[in-house]
């Protein structure tokens, strides 16, 4: 209940540096920052990184909170083409020439809003370019142990060491609520995060560090992660089985292998946003895509998260958002 | 353990609402945003009012834990001359005409470093300046419940109404590894703080929101702080006379009616920091004072706790003191 350390917890540093290097890099406790959630770790980044004018290339669409928490910083961003395999490696290369910027921000497993997950090929081009042009890479990875299908691709932390400053978080497999992540990078760049988290807020909960430490540390998390990946992937199966019966109609949508998201385009230049009211009256909801977009907001898109409703609802809500989009035809 | 509203959990904010009006005025849930303690309190008044070149007004000395927060911003400091009544309104006024800054940052109850309650005169002379020129006052009380001796003193938030901006926090009266505090402002204050906070980390822990609603609510938290205050009192005391019996070479302190700091300026020129090695091969630390500055420090003075050492602690720990600074003479 006392105040504890800045940089975090030590047994938690160790668990986490421990369960990091089984990712094939060897990890020290002095690498790892706890952070207030995520979204704290985008903050200490951009509070690093950024200053009025600096450039960050992102993925098209982007994560919301990191263009919130860049934002406050004056950062000006440039979306990188992207396909379903994750960012273009002509068109960023193109885009570190062009803007010279102080960093890249990627999530590139099942990311949020799209449910994309970069290939392995993809992720040894963007690394290249990377290490080529000495620019980092914050590789925001929320949701990359909620894999449902296919095989796990190599980390980009793990190809790109130094280059890359990776962002962890207990949110997605124990509890948002306890709002406890962590920043991953070299030991140089994990004292300037230092430095920054004590003027945000001097450290994270102590209490709540010892209650993920002691969940987790004799494997509960682990089995946690199984039995919260089975109840998703049943949900995301059967919410793309009732999109595939419901809406026949030119809506297409993503097939995320993972994570909390699947992200919907619909037909004939239908506004997600301008269908919102609708939707709310009809009772469900969906964040419209256009919120995602650094650039070039595609306002025909839009998020739907599959984790967090029942199987009825599921089924009802896809039900009503097809009797909405076909009104609005 | 789930996410929960960016300004804080409901109930933990009425039950603050409601805590504040007994101080005798009105006060509504919507004028209060959870912070991660009083140091992220700190951080968003920062980043609500401070760009490059801003001015903030101090006591002198201040609070260090401001000065890093609020020189993130790079914001100029300013002290304004103080004495045992706190901040001179005379100079008070001269800088505001002079520097035209942002706010004035005071801790106006048993102050950090120093252990100085601001006098009821003084505190309606510092409101009177704040509304005549429409400069806010960052009224950061942490200690204002740990009074030991004399009376009450009128809270700068009850007089000064919407010119006041206050930072509270449960880390004293508590536990400060929960880091839960609480920014008291006029309703447009706050909904501005609410956009900062989402950006800088969502919103703080939930259930250590409920687990200090839990505590608090029947009565269980006002008991607790007279458990404390006895406590605290009999250290101040304690340090006090051991301070009184052993230092009688000049050396002086502060007697403050409460909180947790004595304020000690070494006699002779002595430099408490050049001082601090031996104090620490001696077994014993202090803070040194010149790091309480924003301004003009000085080196003779230094800061001591009474409230997280036992008795005998105490006693051993002033006894060395007093042979260090007379072996420095």
């Amino acid at each position: 209940m006392q105040y504890s350390l800045t940089t975090g917890v030590p047994i938690l540093k160790q668990y986490i540096a421990d369960r990091t290097s089984a990712d094939g890099i060897e990890f020290s406790p002095d690498a790892i920052q706890i952070t207030g959630g995520s979204q704290q770790g985008l903050d200490i980044v951009g509070r690093v990184f950024l200053e009025p004018g600096s450039v960050v290339l992102t993925e098209e669409p982007t994560y919301l909170g990191a263009l919130q928490a860049f934002s406050f910083y004056q950062a000006q961003f440039v979306s990188v083409k992207t396909d379903e395999n994750g960012i273009i490696p002509s068109d960023l290369e193109y885009k570190i020439k062009e803007f010279n910027p102080a960093f890249i921000y990627l999530v590139p497993n099942f990311q949020n809003p799209s449910g994309i997950t970069m290939s392995a090929e993809r992720r040894h081009a963007v690394v290249a370019l990377a290490k080529k042009y000495d620019i980092p890479i914050v590789d925001d990875n929320p949701y990359g142990e909620l894999r449902f299908y296919g095989n796990p691709v190599p980390s980009l932390k793990v190809m790109g060491g130094q280059h890359v400053i990776q962002l962890g978080t207990f949110s997605k497999i124990i509890s948002p609520g306890l709002r406890i992540g962590w920043i991953a990078a070299d030991k140089e760049f994990i004292r300037m995060c230092e430095l920054m988290k004590q003027a945000c807020d001097l450290h994270s909960n102590t209490f709540a560090q010892y209650v993920i430490y002691e969940f987790a540390k004799d494997g509960a998390l682990e089995a946690h992660i199984e039995v919260i990946k089975k109840a998703y992937k049943i949900r995301r199966d059967l919410m793309i089985d009732t999109l595939a019966k419901e809406l026949k109609n030119g809506t297409t949508w993503s097939e995320p292998e993972g994570g909390l998201f699947l992200w919907v385009k619909l037909p004939n230049g239908i506004s997600a946003s301008e269908l919102l009211p609708k939707a709310i009256s009809a009772g469900f909801a969906y964040v419209p895509g256009k919120h995602f977009y650094s650039q070039n907001p595609d306002d025909t898109t839009l998020r739907l998260n599959f984790c967090n409703a029942t199987e009825k609802n599921i089924v009802e809500g896809v039900k009503r958002l097809a009797a909405v989009v076909k009104a609005a035809k």
